[in-house]
């Protein structure tokens, strides 16, 4: 029998505690019969709170959140132009904090088209997009390196520095591998943009090349960037697994999600694969603080975030009935999607409350 | 009575020829018409030219295109795996050392979606996609700014750098408020990623709302670049103008290009817009060597790039039946694009030739 899986809820900002809230409704409808034992802890860490308090995510939230086997979270952000919140404070205080500092290297973002789910895309069904990007999670230009000469002068210059290490790609790039290693059609395609990128793009092309020697049954692929935005729209059935450093992958990830039905779709997992520190689920989605409080939030995108929750915190702390328990919660969103067919699924006319009964239902 | 034009031709490689000599026939057959005089002289520069000779692009080179008013770029690039051809040297050594020495700072990227033309978006018309992206084109991560500590090794480490600097930003960000000001929406959209890049970030959002300051009569918004590919392919109609800095301009536009038909349909121009060094227009497709030599290619990208090589040029130097001539073979492509309705751009049954004669023939 596993120990009781220890969760850290972060509720957060908007539309966060409504999204959490339904999907916390589904994990007590499945919990049981699956025989999971778990817990839920609140932390309060949002753009509210700091706003409130002064304080976002010190040292010892940390902490405390390392005693954890996972974390979830709905959405931090406030209002688009609050100048309290200006330079990134709350992304950079509370979620990219989180990534660094719990080592979350990975940002596991599935893009599948799910049964009733529109489209943006012409002709384009189910089976063309199924695809998975592991982003790398914890490098790039997403580590603040950067600096102003002459800052507020006509002579300033700025600079902000994509930092790519061997350790931290290789990494990346070998789960990327384990994980096409899995899937039916083996096949994972690097993106990058080397022929502008020549030191970075360098770092990764070599690193992929030569773990590409240790998995002979993986096909592989090389895409650039941009090359990769316009086949996502035109064929997005070529894509299977692919690898992509942070930036590029914050990019081509929301335009995943919006191939596969948008934001109120897209479910994400930042993984510490090696179990050394929790791993952190959430929505793609942001607090969209326009729809707040009125039950109008779609909580799909948070309930597929806990399903992944299980499964992959499952797999690491070998908690098997986490495993079957996400794989549950998965199948339970798939049985409910149809009911979305030909409706905007902003606007579905289902309540908030009443999608995270639909699922738990479904179960 | 202006001088008469003086165009640099470097057709490149693939495909480069076919459509490069298929506007010219357009050209040919508009001028005189307008009263246009102008000559064409060719320039080896390519892959395959480097494969002979070695020789690349060097600064006697530029000297001699210096003394031109424009330039006309079909293609560069050879096989996408010739090893001889790896880290970029064509893309680094032509395309972005012409960009760069002849401090060519916009990139010019229309996105609209032409008559009979496809889309691959569901519900979008020529009414919903019809915007111009501003894209600074001599900064950012494209300076080749970077470096390696221990490279091979495992300890290795690279690192590639945004550099922003006021003057280079400034005159990108004003330029692209003079477009939206004669434009009927009078949009404009700064795309970046503030929240992450903090310094580059600063830099541009500074000098965006000081700039603004200037033009009262233009409505200004800020996307994040994520934001900006999901808003492309759900609510395209959003933007009139945008904004963005290089490299995010590189992906933004190729997905531009895809959600308004696709590589055959997108001119581009790389303005030098105080008229010291010639401007170069250019199709954002590739050199396709699959399909070159064989008349498949579709010629409308680089017959609309000649046109706005000579609406462009004609405005910078004063030469008014350019402008014309570049309007009329604006309009001529718009008249013969409803051939296509229903077609495979890619395959459409007409030749390359037979694609130029037929915009010649609308003139
Ligand atoms: C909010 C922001 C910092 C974040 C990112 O850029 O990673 C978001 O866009 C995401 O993709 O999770
Ligand atoms: C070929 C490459 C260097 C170039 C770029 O990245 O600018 C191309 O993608 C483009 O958009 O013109």
């Amino acid at each position: 029998m596993s120990q009781p899986l220890k969760i850290a809820q972060i509720a957060g900002d908007g539309i966060g505690p409504e999204v959490v809230g339904a999907s916390l409704e589904v994990l007590r409808a499945a919990a049981h019969g699956c025989g999971l034992e778990y817990s839920v802890t609140e932390f309060p860490f949002s753009a509210a709170h700091f706003l409130e308090t002064g304080h976002v995510l010190d040292d010892s939230d940390i902490e405390k959140l390392r005693g954890f086997d996972s974390i979830l979270l709905g959405a931090v952000g406030g209002l688009p132009n609050d100048p309290r919140l200006a330079g990134g404070v709350i992304e950079k205080g509370i979620l990219l904090k989180l990534r660094f500092e719990l080592d979350q290297y990975i940002n596991l973002r599935p893009v599948s088209l799910y049964p009733g789910i529109e489209t943006p895309l012409k002709d384009k069904t189910a089976e063309h997009i199924d695809f998975v990007c592991v982003r790398e999670n914890t490098e790039d230009l997403y580590c603040g390196v950067g600096g102003y000469v002459r800052k507020g002068t006509p002579q300033e210059v700025s600079s902000q520095t994509m930092v790519s290490t061997r350790f931290g790609v290789e990494r990346c790039i070998r789960y990327a591998f384990e994980l096409a290693k899995t899937r039916q059609r083996k096949n994972l395609t690097l993106v990058h943009k080397t022929n502008v990128l020549t030191f970075a793009g360098d770092t990764w092309h070599r690193a992929f090349k030569e773990v590409a020697e240790e998995y002979p049954e993986v096909e592989t692929n090389y895409h650039h960037v941009d090359a990769c935005c316009m086949y996502m729209v035109q064929r997005p059935e070529v894509y299977d697994v692919i690898v992509v450093p942070n930036m590029f992958g914050d990019i081509i990830t929301d335009l995943g999600a919006a191939i596969a039905g948008g934001m109120g779709m897209a479910a994400s997992g930042n993984l510490n694969p090696d179990g050394v520190a929790p791993s952190m689920f959430e929505p793609v989605h942001g607090s969209a603080p326009d729809i707040a409080g009125q039950n109008l939030a779609n909580p799909i995108a948070t309930i597929d975030s806990l399903g992944l929750l299980l499964r992959e915190t499952g797999r690491i702390k070998q908690n098997a009935a986490a495993v079957k328990c996400g794989e549950q919660i998965g199948a339970a969103v798939k049985k409910v999607t149809p009911k979305f067919a030909g409706k905007n699924l902003d606007r579905s006319g289902y309540g908030t409350d009443e999608i995270g009964s639909m699922v738990a239902d479904a179960l």
